[in-house]
């Protein structure tokens, strides 16, 4: 049974390893909440994830430490086990799936582990993990279901206190809960007026559904943005917590997620990862009851693939009307494309790509058709240069 | 003559307002060198301008107050003259080249700002803020050759000795000059033994010029990704400064600005704009003598626009081999196209768009050339797809 003072020994334990991450005001997310964001994407290895693996890995035996550490992880977990152990000075090995990204491996790598790629998804890799744990012997790091990696995440709470006595209601990313357990556990214990609530994927709603069952439900799939977070089952100890300690937990849609590290992209200069944005989410879209309430958001991490941070940001250029393509009939003879250019850049469309297809069914037979990708200001400036197409005598499509 | 004590009247006038930004570890910028970031890129608005410009405003007299002020600025000074006029509870006019972002624009009104949309550049818009100032009597609020405005930047430099007395070199960008003005001034006043360097673009090199001449330069023509900094010529009390309290002053390319934006990115999960990346750059390409020194970078701002920001993500991912297309010249019969993609998928490319072209002058009469985006792992996974490719007979033209 988790206790405060385990806690207040991981801040202890943690001191020097893990940054005391700041607290940043975030006036943009929610004109009704004063809304501050606790920045644990700034953390050390790009997530909080470090706090738990350091603490558990630190309390071990040393004839436990002897043996070393295993953990499977395609992500976060990984590279603080990786970094835990090797600040311990103790061997670790991590299990990933083979086509994790390069630069988790490498970062894995970069922190000391050892990495063992294994053929297929996370399941195959965790099977892995614990057959080379029986082998072995290795002591086995569990992402969230462990008392002592709660404990360790739960340094965040009372950061939190600590920073903004003041604070009113805290909202926490929610996968397998290990974060929201601790946290909710010390503020709870500490104060107990300070609301907690959690926050899951639409795509992954294992807490959310295992709460209102009463029960740990089992998700069969899981699919969502917020990868990290994309858990099918909540832990035995982390779902007892949840139960007792968290006030509410509610889902964000995959839409909503990419909207907020937009936002937190544009607004606040900051990167998070998709699991560590469903908590600004949840606020941006008013799924809680925090209005008028000083809100901490926690935002987990920051670590998305940039591959993945460019299409959430082309998506949101798309949405906010920032860019555009046009679809526009022509008949096949000279002059057309540069009238159509000449219109665009009159009215202040910068023109990105042009593609010209002469072999098309919905253009006539002797005709083309074109498609010229913009950057734009707005959806009125889209409307502004499409009526200055048509009115020039354009067959605009779209 | 600016003394010290103003500096610290600038930080009392400041507290409560500008937010006091982290200092935060950078371990990936160069392994030779203890690199740490002064974050004003999560200042309020989203650089270090606020500072300067509330400090000037507040420091007006009663009858300067009820004149209003004015400034010009395509940016940050913009945002930071709105905001500290409207807290000051006085009126602010910001003259704005016609074409600024809009986003920037509706900042600018956002902090109570009214705006006045210039046709044609930024010179266009000195002159008719110059001609509304003599016209109404506004104050002029100056972006950098101020003593006010140089004051208030320098209690950045007050903050990074009280939060990291055991600094030993601090790295800051140029533009006009003030904000490396201020932060020079403090620091040789207070720590001698700190040393300050100074960053320019090398597209706009015009402190750096003129330190070396000797005298004020003025460039006819600027051209950087870092039009943050992209100023002709520094301010008569800039240069003096910087002559007598800057260690010494480098300048670095858009490509390696382009590559700190990245690492800052992925690594440090921050946005920066190019002109607060000059710092990080120059540590990370080793312009200056700071090997084994305690070193910190200030990242002065993070308003860089969206669209910007995806074009040098996707420069830094064609440079890291993390995308890649393929242009294959093919003869133009049923089951080429999926030959190829079969061969892509079954060595890991991951298609993302196909441009499949009938009628192109270097194929063959009967042929067709298809360009394949595919995003790749790295440059090694690259070449293995080509090897691929063409040990299946497909002609890779590239």
């Amino acid at each position: 049974m988790l206790e405060i003072s385990e806690i207040f020994n991981a801040a202890a334990v943690l001191k020097g390893v893990a940054r005391r991450t700041a607290i940043i005001p975030a006036p943009k997310v929610n004109p009704d909440v004063e809304t501050y964001l606790k920045t644990e994407n700034l953390q050390l290895t790009g997530s909080f994830k470090l706090r738990g693996a350091y603490y558990k890995i630190s309390q071990l035996s040393p004839e436990e430490k002897s043996r070393g550490v295993i953990a499977c992880s395609a992500g976060n977990h990984a590279q603080g086990v990786a970094l835990g152990a090797t600040h311990n000075g103790i061997k670790s090995l991590i299990c990933l799936p083979a086509a994790a990204p390069i630069s988790k491996v490498e970062a894995t790598k970069g922190y000391g582990a050892e990495v063992c790629l294994v053929p297929g998804v996370y399941d195959d890799a965790y099977a892995k993990a614990l057959e080379l744990q029986k082998e072995h012997g290795y002591t086995f790091v569990h992402p969230f279901d462990d008392e002592k990696v709660i404990a360790g995440q739960g340094t965040i709470g009372l950061e939190i206190l600590d920073q903004m006595p003041d604070v009113q209601a805290v909202v926490v990313p929610i996968g397998g809960g290990g974060l929201i357990s601790g946290v909710a556990f010390a503020i709870k214990t500490l104060r107990p007026d300070v609301k907690v609530y959690g926050v899951q994927a639409g795509g992954a709603p294992s807490m959310a559904t295992s709460l209102k069952e009463g029960k740990i439900a089992h998700l069969n799939d899981v699919s969502t943005i917020a990868d990290g977070i994309a858990v099918k089952e909540p832990g035995v100890n982390t779902f007892d917590m949840c139960n007792r300690y968290v006030d509410e937990v509610v889902t964000v849609t995959d839409e909503e997620i990419a909207a907020a590290i937009l936002l937190l992209l544009e607004q606040q200069k900051l990167v998070a990862e998709g699991a560590g944005a469903v908590s600004v989410a949840a606020v941006m879209f008013n799924k809680l009851p925090v209005q008028g309430l000083k809100t901490v958001c926690l935002v987990s991490g920051g670590n998305i693939d940039v591959t993945t941070l460019s299409r959430v940001i082309n998506r949101g250029l798309s949405k906010a009307g920032r860019n555009y393509t046009f679809v526009i009939d022509l008949p096949d003879k000279p002059g057309q494309l540069s009238g159509v250019c000449a219109v665009i850049a009159e009215h202040g469309g910068n023109v990105i790509s042009v593609n010209h297809e002469r072999i098309n069914s919905s253009a006539a037979i002797s005709g083309c058709t074109i498609r010229v990708e913009l950057e734009t200001r707005d959806n009125a400036h889209i409307q502004n240069i499409r009526e200055a197409l048509k009115s020039s005598g354009y067959d605009v499509l779209n």
